[in-house]
């Protein structure tokens, strides 16, 4: 549920309006498949013990397609050749109405739900006991799990040009539907449109943006309904209107009645459409600041990280140091708040390892900030020049290392690695927008206050966000224009659905199943010796090793069986191939696609080198993979030939990492190809920049200019 | 249309087949929306001519459903102590068929469709004179443009254990549908299921792949029924059966009834289900060679690229070479084909411009053989050392250049692109899907031709396949898990097409919105060289002018306006933003955030340097933008801030180009900020990989080895 929609937990009576648009279909007739999936939803909210009231439109038009088609039926062809007279408005209104109903009928009849018609007019509601007796019917209806189908009785209403007039009670269906909710003291109104709501701009224009929560002080000038830029269509103007009216008192969703599940999804507390909130609770979304969506956040980041780019290194360097001061003057606070966390997870009963990963051990502050201070005295890793050109006389050009940009990292338990990210972006130059585990919370909050805390107002605290609204992290996911690099910490799990629900670039390995293949020529102790360590230096880590392959000449060998018997003794689980489980007697592995992440493996013999490789390709990951072998031949065609983010030779895989390969600080070790692969430092923060010097220089058909295309020293 | 549903221009008559699993919901009764849903595209095709015929299932359940709720309703309190007896099976199919006929009516007639109920038994058929009367029956009602709409007369059947004995001559909704395909003579059977078709797998197992199209000695054994790998739910099994048997004389397709809209794509040749084609058509889906999807081309372009990166530079070079040869020997039949497509687009009423593009002109094909030969020679980009490391004593690391993987490039018109781009991947050891435009096709398959059978068959002429079938680029756009890169080569909207739709990363620009600024230190004459060059030079290149903006202080300055006039004598249409049209009399730019990409540009003032940055920043693409002055602080201030891909000092926009900036062979400009950005070489197709070369090291909770962590020399 997101949090400026909590309000539906006190919902029990909800008003429904479906506009033409939704009842209907181009053509005139009643869109069947929309109204079965609208009662579909009706009948679902009533079952959940929803008092629910519909208000519809539609009669009309249904009513004209059907009189123009039983005219047509009726016509002789001489009928046919007189002019033809436009069909009275109020008897389509009577036809229409009757088949609009029968249907609505048969399809709450098929769900055993009953419904009942009301029809009224403007005139009725000038009767004070009019509106006294329908408030009366209607709880009745209501009481008994009727659902009241409510719509302007147009065929025997006198009210003139019943669209264009708002001087009545009410003008249109939209009105109708806002009175009724005040009528009726409705506790939600949900208006459904053609579009999922109401957007700044044309619906059509890509650049135009759903607004969440409508603020009429913030978004009245940026919404203009001219003829040009007009919001939505088919009467978003009218609905405006009348939910701006009705959410005087009751609050009012706009949204699409295209979209299956819409409606039960505004009362799940959803952000879908957009919400007109009353003043109470208006007050309540300013106050919890909840307008600062992660699409301004980001926004936000990237204004504050290009004015932190253009500060000087010097002043960027200051700001990480008054991060660390800052951590340290602010420890009692910090743990104050982590040991909170840590009391509510066990409370919570959540598993030991993620309580051990929240707590933010004694020490653990002043380590933070000192390698904080390291990466201070790094070099600037921001405005390096990787590359210079003379290009042709007088015309130089360079390219400089510079910030991506937005940041998104997801991460889960571990305070601690907020402080790091933060500061590697920092020192990176980038923005930041941080999406902790609601365990986390607390110790999030203070470390992000802190830290921002520390940031000169010359730069500005938004460079870095936290986004602590319940937010879906999916809707942040979506955010492709203004993040650009993914970055998520934790379960493989985690990595996973990242990476399948976002186009965003991410940074990060989803498996880890690593290989150590043994060659007949191997030094078996040396191999004993990696394989031992590959596997149980630390069995849940990403370059631990998940697959022994053995070369088939080794299949008799006793140095093979007493590696397994090292490992077994060890307290590893051993599978076995094919192969491997029928010479060996192991059971056999799932498998050879599996990641067990503990003290468990899998082993299976190969034919040789090219069979290990065909191997790793098959079943890898494309993460580490190792050989071990005397052979440098066969050594050099496994280095060559592996297509891995990384190849190792005779060395235990648990190497692979940002700290061992002496990259410095980690961003995290990625099995992508595109932009940065294996254990990445900082550079996986960066991009470069095309800067390009002259004195005047034109292309003029390449004629301009006599291109030299020289290397320049850097 | 995908060629491999071609057949469906020649369906008249179809069936479709609801079952119970689409016909009704969870809780047993009618699921109206999605009924709703199917009657809307039963009237659709009803009007575009098709003979439709439904057969149905749902009756008993809903029947079931019906007869509880109606128990309940009269049960006294102690009625419900009794214990309750299982309702009869012929009476719940008596109501549910009556229940489902009057909602089938009610839709149908909502949309003036008229339907007929049509309830047979397995008995019936045995009757000779039976079959001749319904296949009378069912003309008659076709021929009035009535649906007919079957089902089982389960109420009266006497037919035993309906739903096990597989023995008569139907035995289920499916069988019967089967049979009334074959009795009569549809041209086409629609199996609708609650999954999107038949899978090779478990539909809930991510790795599971949906058939396209079943053909039995390839499918047969992949698909096991059993317990634990079920392929499909509710009865996939007996759905194949009966499409395995009506598929002897007409086509079938099972597809989801799910999903809004699958009948009509069907019937538009759309890729949707899993087609269970004739004898007849098998063999033309297997001449036609359509078995090889995208996917399998994917697959086999990056097997065939490992081949390539493990040869020689050598052999990498030769094959380059022997290219050029080819497209030299075989430049006749080249030039043949592709005046067939030039004819044919001339025929066709092509635009100019494109026929232009498409055109290969005389010495095209002389020149990119002469490219070919200066990429073959150029240094080997593979396996290059960019850094090497000593981790610890004797524990070498090595960062190497390793090829991207596979590219998919999707390009439109430009048959040279093809060769340009096929080489380049050659040169970095890239697989290759390529995806052209239909107009070109008879050029791009001749060339694929050539250039293919000049690889040998040590690497495999799969390393570049050419997408022929017409396939959407939404389908490839899919295959995120075996592409790497995806490079458009087209318009912009190519591009933001191509980027909106896919989770690949994306290689390009799709806006070009270059500005030029002119400080108030500017020197004037240079400042007119560069916005002319920049404006005109060639106004519908990416890099041209699109915004000139200029320091307020030459509001009144005789040098803009001759800038300006100067413009408009060459014809260049000139738009005002707000300031500059009330000064200057402009006609107003409708927006800054726009591409002329032709003879326009807008002109705008503004305050300062930073208020120019600003101007870019939010209006711009991030693309190539240009300071004119003379005072190199503010120089400095524009180079250090500007956010783009590529950021210029006293040169024209025009410069941002790879073979101007001296990359040699350009693979795109991206505007993009992950992995390359601005104009883009070769280094674009590239990854790295890490290379460890150790003695046996070990981790052992980083005790095994001292980190030196020393920089080597390359």
């Amino acid at each position: 549920m997101d949090p400026s929609r909590a309000f539906v937990r006190d919902v029990k009576r909800v008003i429904v309006k479906v506009g033409t648009a939704v009842v209907t279909r181009s053509d005139g007739r009643l869109a069947v498949g929309r109204l079965g999936s609208l009662v579909e939803q009706l009948q679902e909210l009533n079952v959940q013990g929803y008092e629910v009231i519909l208000v519809t439109s539609g009669a009309v038009g249904v009513g004209r397609q059907r009189l123009r088609y039983r005219k047509l039926l009726n016509s002789s062809f001489a009928d046919l050749q007189k002019p033809q007279v436009e069909l009275d408005g109020k008897a389509c209104a009577a036809v229409g109405q009757s088949g609009l109903m029968a249907l609505y009928d048969a399809l709450f009849t098929q769900l055993d739900v009953a419904s009942s018609q009301l029809l009224v007019t403007d005139n009725d509601f000038k009767d004070p006991e009019f509106r006294n007796q329908l408030s009366h019917t209607v709880n009745s209806l209501l009481a008994l799990r009727v659902i009241p189908v409510f719509n302007e009785n147009d065929a025997v209403s006198t009210r003139k040009a019943p669209y264009e007039d708002s001087s009545g009670i009410f003008w249109d269906n939209d009105s109708l539907a806002a009175l009724l909710a005040l009528e009726l003291k409705a506790d939600l109104l949900v208006l459904l449109s053609d579009v999922e709501g109401l957007y700044n701009g044309p619906p059509s224009d890509s650049k135009s943006e759903l607004i969440d929560t409508y603020i009429k002080e913030k978004h009245d000038e940026q919404i203009t309904f001219g003829d040009k830029s007009r919001v939505g269509r088919g009467g978003m103007q009218a609905k405006v209107k009348a939910a701006v009216c009705a959410a005087t008192q009751i609050p009012v969703v706009i949204t699409s009645g295209f979209t299956r599940d819409n409606i039960l999804k505004v009362l799940e507390g959803k952000k879908v459409g957009t919400l007109f909130p009353t003043k109470g609770m208006l007050k309540e979304i300013v106050a919890s600041n909840r307008e600062i969506s992660p699409r301004d956040m980001a926004v936000s980041a990237r204004d504050c990280s290009r004015r932190l780019q253009s500060i000087s290194s010097e002043e960027r360097k200051k700001i990480l140091l008054d991060i660390a001061n800052a951590l340290e003057a602010n420890e009692a606070k910090i743990r104050a708040e982590n040991e909170a966390d840590v009391a509510a997870a066990q409370q919570a009963g959540y598993e030991k390892a993620l309580v051990s990963r929240l707590t933010l051990k004694p020490g653990k502050i002043a380590s933070l900030a000192k390698s904080i201070r390291v990466l201070a005295n790094m070099d600037d890793p921001i405005g390096q020049i990787l590359k210079r050109t003379e290009v042709a006389d007088g015309l130089v050009l360079q390219k400089t290392s510079s910030p991506l940009g937005v940041l998104l990292i997801v991460f889960e338990s571990r305070p601690d690695a907020l402080v790091q990210i933060a500061s590697l972006a920092i020192r990176s130059g980038n923005g930041l927008l941080l999406k902790g585990g609601k365990e986390a919370m607390r110790s999030n909050t203070i470390l992000h206050k802190v830290i921002t805390g520390a940031i000169p107002a010359s730069v500005g605290e938004g460079l870095i966000g936290l986004v602590t609204s319940r937010d879906e992290i999916a809707d942040l996911l979506k955010l492709d224009d203004v993040i650009d690099l993914v970055i998520p910490r934790g379960s493989n799990k985690l990595v996973s659905q990242i990476k399948a629900s976002t186009k965003i670039p991410v940074l990060g390995h989803a498996d880890g199943i690593c290989h150590v293949y043994i060659d007949k020529s191997a030094d078996m102790s040396m191999a004993k010796k990696i394989v031992l360590d590959a596997k149980i230096d630390y069995p849940a880590a990403c370059n631990a090793m998940e697959t022994l392959l053995v070369h088939r000449s080794l299949l008799k060998s006793g140095d093979i069986k007493d590696i397994i018997f090292e490992l077994e003794t060890k307290g590893v689980r051993i599978f076995g191939g094919p192969l491997a489980s029928e010479e060996l007697s192991l059971p056999k592995a799932e498998s050879f696609h599996h990641e067990y992440s503990s003290m468990a493996c899998t082993v299976e013999f190969v034919d040789d080198v090219h069979a290990a490789i065909d191997h790793i390709h098959r079943f890898g990951s494309a993460h580490t993979d190792c050989i071990v072998t005397s052979d440098d031949e066969v050594a050099d065609i496994f280095l060559k030939q592996v297509d891995s983010a990384a190849v190792f030779h005779n060395a235990s895989t648990r190497f692979s990492d940002g700290a061992r390969f002496g990259l410095g600080a980690e961003v995290g070790i990625s099995t992508g190809r595109i932009h940065a692969r294996g254990p990445v430092g900082v550079e996986g923060l960066l991009t470069t920049r095309w800067i390009l010097k002259g004195s005047g220089q034109v292309v003029n058909g390449d004629e301009g200019v006599v291109y030299t295309h020289k290397n320049l020293p850097l």
